[in-house]
């Protein structure tokens, strides 16, 4: 028999893949443009799914090997029953996780004609085509993530006090995938970009999106590679890695709650997307309006039928303690959170306010004052939010006290998580946008449509920045909750292993301390690796763009330049640097853990989970500010383009490509991956 | 009667005083050059005194309203007795910090002028002067450290039990009047050389330090009171605070080395001391030698003989032990690690090896290659350092607990400590020589001196600019130790006052996790601070210098540009902006304290400590990384000077400015002062 709760969850992800058949069939009907367009379209079509193929190919393989070791961890230390499932469970998660990136690009590389052929007419049409497309990948995904940890459940048994213990290896799995696609991709996106932007804007003085440049179809398909797919892999593990840290805290409070408390994470969830879809279906664009109000209201309406939803749900699950209202209280915590995430973000990244002009005006007197002042603008970043971060544990961990319950706090913590990731899939619609509007953008530019489609497309594709830096916001905010729990798993995970209380971290004893030094280090080490190989496979494609420059032929726009070599030549970059440190940030906590044992290795874990945040914060946050600086520059201030302030705006956006779009979304993933790394592995500790 | 081993002490440090009173006079009765060349060392002498007068009053208020705050603290917290000991401490640490600043100041200052003249000749003297100028500042501020610390402790009654716990508030004063110190140097010799270097070089196109830029002087006064003065504050208070840490770790075991085991670390540094004597006096410069050679044989030498010291020194105070040996052995790791910091500094910032290398070819693609580049080196630079020192905590701590003595492991780390801070005076010497040879190089420059004099002084201030990143490199390095010992301090501290054991900061509990981010995000925040507080000051020193340029008979050389205006300038920039992080991050931590308690606290210092390590190796590298690809591709590289490689190095090496000379070192003082501010206001926080 299974759960009603679980029937819920089930039933309502199959409501959300019907929406996203209809969305997409309704999008799939629509107009694919001029030839010109679909021959721009088809060429990003294959290159990126080119480079998925070859890009998953690669994770299988690192994945199987991965497989093994998981087995034998378990079957070596005695846990033979556990082995099998644990491996099992892990493969699921990777082949969803997986899934959800193809999906996203797919969905992506299909919109992106179809909003470039709208932007003809109508700028309303093309913002509801991306948004929808956007949709379609939210829906999609989240739901993946539901049901893949509800079946996964019940395939493994369904019991509600061990089970959860079993489906780590799913948060493994996808968390395992979700760090190769963001950092592959996210090397490929910017080393197109950065290539791209250097030889073309810079040293050939050509626009962006220029159909003369080698490197611009390397450049759009890195969006849909990069952004759609890895932060489609990225959100859906945050769920994922989510729920399951908050299953087990549920066993915990089996006594009180029964499996109620356990399944309470994945109803919200479900609850969270019910709501997801009827924000979706507010969103409607109109000509000549701002899009980002259309989707800012789709938003506030997603989060406050989030709130209500979330009282139901407390009261139905939670309802049979006396102080089941504090939980609620706990779960708005987590829902105002992701509210003002995205406020600060935009703070920091919009123009109307002091940082980005404080980065414009710094410009005026070249790049070096430019990045100075960038930089400490990311830096600045980390305050507001980790204050925010800290205050949310704090007060939900009060609140989850004063319900009465024992060990009530942590649950409160959860509950906290869980509300703030019941708006995922509305949130996972506005970033999708994003790319797709940046790449309709492209598709209009290269296929010479008149100036006023370019400007329709120009504004979605500034809203398609703002929301990006937003959700990069949520994701990281969400992604420090969801691992705070998993900590606790990890805590209650020893415990059960070793059979004695595991409730205490020393940071004072020596080995934590030095476990907790090198987990800081390690997320400065990672980010060094992802950044750098950006400016090596950059340097690549700059070099076969100026060989490809020196033809008079291209230049004069008679011949085509061979867009395929770029795409390789990126492709082969950022397949060969995706490899070591994703194994870098798999050994390293092992090894930690192996030699130093699971107390060190919590103390790693927790304060790499800590330097990760901030320093993703910084690095997304800075990129932003200056992409938005060059952006604000180029609508005229400060003497606008082709201005020396110009000039020194865009080596500050240049920096800020690796920082925001592969070293800080592959942070995210990092931080939630040696949390259920270090769970998975956990006998190996002991 | 006084105990030998302190008066050993205060012999070595009168002898230590002596010498430095006769190399000072033999150095005064040296030739002062050129009238030209007395010109402008004149007025470099006249900005800093009058930059230094005005810092220090401004420091000495907040340092007054701190004073009281902290006789509060005791005197309302009913420990009467204890409120005018550690108040009369504190100020009396705060004074001697400020006199070693000043002293290291003044020397450099009159010492610039006479390695100009010699270089007029010779450049073997050259260095003689500029580092034995660097010799008599290190001897005079670790005399006047080891001094203050053994006097202050004889003035408060010499109870080996009690008083290291008095005089706490010693190394308070020392760090918060460093803070200050380093903070507004840094600020003002960076927004000086920025705003120098950007009008100047950049946009005017004259060369560095030419007499008709007027920020030059700036320029040269900041690297008297930022480098010099900043870095003398610096390594005075941490030998202060590791003597005072390793005093108060002492105190447990005094029922088995009596006042031996607390007078230790004093007598060691007092020995080191002696051997850093013996260093200095074999460096001797040699015409057409490489000044590198001299003093890193110096430096061996000094490690040398610390090592033979050690050995004796362990063998007389603790051979009460039956296995003091690994005291020795524990000792040895510090000296050790002290000589593979300046190893590794030297690989990530000199050109011979791949770092450098690397960022200068990444300069071919212009200055956003040039900077994602450094910027992955400068991440890249936390992963040996961070290595070394977890390993040597933990191999210090395993040999101090071989040692068979009940909590040996701990004193094990203080006697590592210890080892480290040995070769501390000859460390100082080889910082304060950077600047001084830097100055000299500008006064050459100035007063029109011929090509070969020239040339003479750029290989000095090339050797300047190595050993003032392998300094930092080696601060770091002690300060890490050292902090780790004010922890444990702390924590003794506080079971003292609370009268139960104190030895577990549980990192799992909400509250210190919540701590422990804070702390992170402090670091970054006051790093964001420093950078921001140069880029504004070299934003007015830009408009100024520009103005003046618009004179033509400045341009032509036919009027003298006004030196005095920029110098105020910046001496305003830099003292308005010293005070709100300086403030910041005393209030902090103290709110922090106040509204979470001790724990709490003690994650808070403990994961700021490990943040603030690891970025100021971020910063310190980068920044020196930076400097010497430009040099690099200076003396002829990738197209030597004027090409668009250098505008690119020039662009990377004005960003790293303020990350080595301003934030990175005001880090090092920040992770002091937090350990030593949490200490002396520890009554507060229970």
């Amino acid at each position: 028999m299974i759960e009603t709760a679980l029937l819920v969850v089930i039933v309502i992800c199959f409501i959300a893949l019907i929406l996203a058949a209809i969305l997409a069939r309704n999008l799939l009907s629509q107009d694919e443009g001029t030839p010109k367009m679909r021959e721009v379209s088809d060429a990003i079509k294959v290159g990126a799914e080119a480079f998925i193929k070859r890009q998953y190919s690669t994770i299988a393989i690192i994945a199987i090997v991965l497989a093994v070791v998981i087995f034998a961890v378990y079957f070596l230390t005695g846990q033979q029953s556990l082995a099998m499932y644990t491996a099992f469970a892990y493969i699921v998660g990777a082949a969803c996780s997986a899934i959800a990136g193809v999906v996203a690009m797919s969905i992506a590389v299909r919109t992106n004609i179809r909003t470039a052929a709208a932007a003809q007419h109508s700028d309303g049409k093309a913002l509801d085509f991306s948004f929808r497309g956007g949709a379609i990948s939210g829906l999609i995904i989240t739901s993946m993530s539901l049901l893949g940890v509800s079946l996964t459940y019940i395939a493994l048994g369904a019991d509600p006090q061990t089970t959860p213990f079993v489906i780590l290896g799913f948060g493994f799995g996808a968390s395992f995938v979700a760090l190769f696609a963001q950092l592959g991709g996210g090397i490929y996106t910017k080393a197109a970009d950065v290539g791209a932007d250097l030889v073309g804007k810079v040293e050939a003085g050509i626009p962006e999106d220029d159909v003369r440049n080698p490197a611009v179809v390397a450049d759009l398909v890195g969006d849909n590679v990069g952004d759609c797919a890895g932060r489609g892999a990225d959100l859906f593990e945050s769920t994922a890695a989510e729920n399951i840290g908050a299953m087990i805290l549920g066993v915990a409070l089996f006594p009180i709650f029964g499996v109620n408390g356990i399944l309470f994470p994945l109803v919200m969830c479900a609850l969270g997307l019910l709501a997801s879809m009827i924000g979706i279906l507010t969103v409607k664009g109109k000509d000549g309006a701002d899009p980002m109000d259309a989707m800012n209201r789709g938003y506030y309406i997603t989060a406050i039928i989030s709130a209500v939803f979330l009282f139901f749900g407390v009261q139905w699950l939670l309802g049979s303690a006396t102080g089941w209202m504090y939980f609620f209280y706990a779960g708005l915590v987590g829902i105002v959170l992701s509210v003002c995430f995205l406020r600060v973000t935009l703070y920091y990244t919009d123009h109307h306010y002091r940082p980005v002009k404080e980065i414009a005006d710094a410009s005026e007197t070249g790049a070096a004052t430019n990045i100075i002042t960038g930089f400490s603008v990311g830096l600045e970043t980390t305050a507001i939010p980790a204050i925010l971060i800290g205050l949310s544990l704090l007060i939900s961990y009060w609140f989850g006290s004063m319900s009465g319950i024992p060990n009530g706090g942590l649950y409160g913590t959860a509950v906290a998580t869980v509300g703030m990731l019941m708006v995922c899939a509305y949130v996972l619609a506005m970033d999708t946008f994003g790319p797709i509007a940046d790449n309709a953008g492209g598709i209009v530019e290269m296929s010479g449509a008149p100036e006023e489609v370019r400007k329709r497309m120009d504004s979605l594709d500034a809203a398609g920045n703002t929301t990006k830096a937003l959700t990069k916001g949520y994701a990281i905010g969400s992604a420090s909750l969801a691992v705070f729990l998993l900590f606790n798993a990890y805590m209650a995970d020893i415990a059960k292993l070793t059979e004695k209380a595991f409730d205490v971290v020393n940071l004072a004893s020596v080995p934590v301390f030095v476990g907790a030094l090198l987990g800081a280090m390690l997320v400065f080490l990672f980010a060094s690796f992802a950044i750098r190989a950006v400016s090596k496979t950059a340097q690549s494609v700059i070099g076969a763009v100026r060989t490809q420059f020196k033809n008079p032929a291209i230049m004069a726009g008679t011949q085509k330049p061979d867009y395929a070599e770029v795409i390789d030549i990126t492709t082969q970059g950022a397949l060969k640097s995706m490899v070591l440190p994703g194994i870098l940030v798999i050994a390293f906590p092992i090894i930690i853990g192996v030699t130093m044992k699971y107390e060190a290795l919590a103390g790693f874990l927790m304060v790499a989970t800590i330097t990760g945040i901030l320093l993703a914060l910084i690095l997304n946050n800075a990129g932003g500010a200056w992409d938005n600086a060059k952006k604000f520059i180029e609508s005229g201030a400060h003497g606008g383009k082709g201005s020396e302030a110009h000039k020194a705006a865009v080596v500050g956006d240049t920096l800020g490509d690796p920082f925001k779009d592969t070293a800080g979304p592959s942070l995210h993933v990092l931080i939630k991956l040696l949390a259920t790394l270090t769970l998975v592995l956990a006998p190996l500790f002991i």
